[in-house]
């Protein structure tokens, strides 16, 4: 053990806040860039909520503004949520997205009942999928569902009297983080959320979007986006970087695609670089070939943003964390917010949180 | 993985909510046909809740309608148990009870502390009885407890300063799964709580009612409505069907029992089946003989109705899911209910929630 | 089974409260015998507390202070923490500690998420502390964490953006159970808090202060006291009993210290006895000799208190819980309210709850 036999010099002062891209400067920016219009989340009310193709543009970017709205009201005077409960239920261990929903869910007043040992429950035991469709649908307002099997929330959400939403399913989707990085990419450039932008941009992803969960639900969201986007440059140096069908869907979406396998080559055209370098195989993970890493020493444009979902490997070097490019934290921060807005409209609660209400 | 690359078509329309005997209409009916009579429920108030022959008729009927009340009441505008704390110590697997106590205590208003691992707990440390029970009562305003141990409840409820509130104590007594019984039986029949019913039923148990504590607490509380029961039929071809006494206790109540061996003999003359495969023993269980089986061929009568305590197993087959015989299902949604009810009364606050109030 | 065909006497009746030191006498006089101010509480608004060395007497004065308002306000009216949310990050099992936080937290009307089991979380996947941190400062209002590594908390708390509480580092501190031991004392004799109390009392402690670390966070805060100490005692038959330098920091701060081996002989000058057991050494502990051991017949003062962290083991007895040495369920109790009054003040909510605004 350490002799201290004096207080810690960090003791002394109150706890610091960093502000930066943590703060409220950028999401008030963009809540005033862009008019509310609350009648387009009504298409989401009572919606199970699964896929990244269920959105629209207009949807996308009222759930944004909805989220910087939370995001700049640092204490919610009505709570909209008052006494709802959550099912969050976990079949991966997975405590960054599951705090990332509960803290969201209580921060609009809700309660959290949790899931995260399946071993305990009728999930592990063999029960029929309609009979814990059944069970939850009688205990809870809203479940969150992450499951290592692409098909459980598809079979679930059948007999489901309430929504579900996909905290991630096997190597399918990931729509809420996705929606998440967009909220970030909307705060960083609010115009981009115009017809038309001041400028067009280039982003690259370093990953594979056809094993990726988290980039398969990005590429349909950036896809609404298509006349922001100058191309999108998938860096990736192996076999079989899209799953059947995929590139053909985004590319008729209006995305400009292409790969490339040499990192630092590519680096120094690009606006925005999403990095994860984890993808889900059934149980376990494989991760990307280790030559794809970004540090402070990157070629980087001057302005690019790097976003990553977390939690990272050695693929995103922590010498980047002190600098401008570092979006990740923001994004991690956001999805709080993000989340928020999302629960309100499947809750039918947009009405209560307009901000002609306010 | 499935190759999806368009939306599915259960993504596209809102939640549907089936209607039925999950519905309001039936707990209105029953409420409007049963006065209110709060005082009789103040006979448990601040009481232990631990056997079904702590009740009488009239608290039995009185909980049924408040439960209702709760039923017929989407949100509660005052939530009686603001912030009060329900400890939940489940030394069994049972997601069902548990969420079922702990949804109807956060729709009160209250917040939970949940221990579902007894190895991180004192209850595997080899703490005292004592000791575990202050610290219990320090920390919370009410306890559920489940144990595989028959005597843990009796042990622990001697120290507590606090409520404990029995979910199931090894093969004993379950006796808020057999409120729920009656509760789903007054819904579908109100008139079988007046002193001189329309007319007498029938009811089939399929099971041990020595050796299930569901069957026990239900046969308990059955006794106090001998009166609207012509006869109670317990389909078993096993020995040592009753444990010591239990026949002769329950016959001494008032109640008509026999055994019968053939199933589907008896069937055609039953109002009401029950039926649970499941006995535990010790930390265990076992399943009754397999021959003992229900589905939609079975010969039933045009108007039963089934119950089960679910999870079910292969005894209650899925084909009568969707026939009008299925009550197993509002049997379930109502426990919360239910629970809701005994629990405002159990912590004091019916004052805060009875009909004049509202 | 026990055949029990008729209902337990215990079942009759409601549950009793037995008062004595667990009433609200002992606290209201305390508070009397004060006066509140408020001021001195912000010393510690938005702080890390990890050490009991970063508290003034006046601090540990009004905080018990607040704890007796506590005490004696069975129902607050209005909550100062709505949906404001803990996290608990526990990486040792401890019911004991992680509840008492936790319904301390939701009795000012919070929320709380839970992390109970280190394996399902990036505590033990091996990411940076400052990606932690940066999460936990997202989903949350403070932490609270228990770690057997005596480090981790000054690891984290460099990274975090909210406040965390030390629930127990190693072997290092544990200051809130130190305040709650403080709390007890002040409420048998409110008089020690004076500057020129009554009497001077002798404190002995059963235990090894070196590896204890809720005796080093006690001795720490006894310091603060020193005037009203006449000695403390330490009984302890082993080498070693402090740590380096530790006797030398606390006899600079004002305490008598010495060390005996024999209990019985030095029990009847005693007029407070601390007794523990149980040291952490890395992940595992140790207890101490066995002879050291107190029970009905001890040769105790006839108005000393015992004070025990609890949980006991055999060197307790139990026949003294119903004698008037037993203070150590008061203390337990006690610690509720105590970590309300500093989660109070550490959120900043203290003008919320002082006694002017009642």
């Amino acid at each position: 053990m350490v002799n201290r036999n004096k207080i810690h010099p960090l003791l002394i002062d109150p706890v610091t806040v960093r502000d930066g891209v943590r703060g409220i400067e950028r999401p008030k920016s963009f809540m005033e860039s862009v008019s509310e219009d609350p009648e387009v989340l009504k298409e989401i009310s009572n919606h199970h909520i699964v896929s990244a193709r269920q959105f629209s543009k207009e949807t996308v970017v009222q759930l944004c503004r909805l989220a910087a709205h939370y995001e700049t009201t640092p204490t919610l005077i009505h709570k909209p949520l008052s006494d709802k409960i959550m099912i969050s239920a976990f079949s991966e261990p997975s405590t960054r997205t599951r705090f990332s929903f509960e803290s969201a869910w209580s921060r609009l007043g809700g309660n959290v009942m949790s899931m995260t040992d399946p071993g305990t429950t009728g999930l592990a035991k063999g029960e029929s999928m309609e009979d814990i469709a059944e069970m939850f649908s009688n205990y809870g307002d809203v479940m969150v569902l992450r499951s290592s099997d692409d098909e459980m929330i598809y079979s679930i959400l059948e007999y489901l009297r309430i929504p579900v939403v996909n905290a991630g399913n096997g190597i399918d989707e990931h729509p809420t983080q996705a929606l998440s990085d967009l909220y970030t990419i909307l705060k960083w450039r609010p115009d981009l959320s115009f017809d038309s932008p001041e400028s067009k941009i280039k982003i690259g992803i370093i990953g594979t979007p056809g094993k990726m969960r988290t980039v398969r639900s990005l590429l349909l969201l950036l896809s609404y986006f298509h006349s922001a986007i100058d191309e999108i440059i998938i860096i990736n140096s192996e076999e079989g970087v899209f799953s059947e069908g995929q590139a053909e869907e985004l590319k008729h979406s209006g995305l400009s695609l292409r790969i490339e396998k040499n990192l630092e080559q590519i680096l120094p055209e690009l606006d925005v670089i999403y990095i994860n370098s984890i993808a889900w195989v059934g149980d376990t993970y494989e991760t990307l070939a280790g030559n794809l890493k970004l540090h402070a020493a990157s070629p980087l444009k001057k302005d690019a943003i790097i976003l990553h979902p977390l939690a990272r490997g050695p693929e995103l070097d922590t010498s980047l964390d002190q600098t401008e490019h570092n979006w990740y934290f923001a994004q991690a921060r956001g999805a709080v917010f993000l989340r928020m807005a999302l629960l309100t409209c499947i809750l039918q609660k947009i009405d209560q949180v307009a901000d002609v209400q306010i």
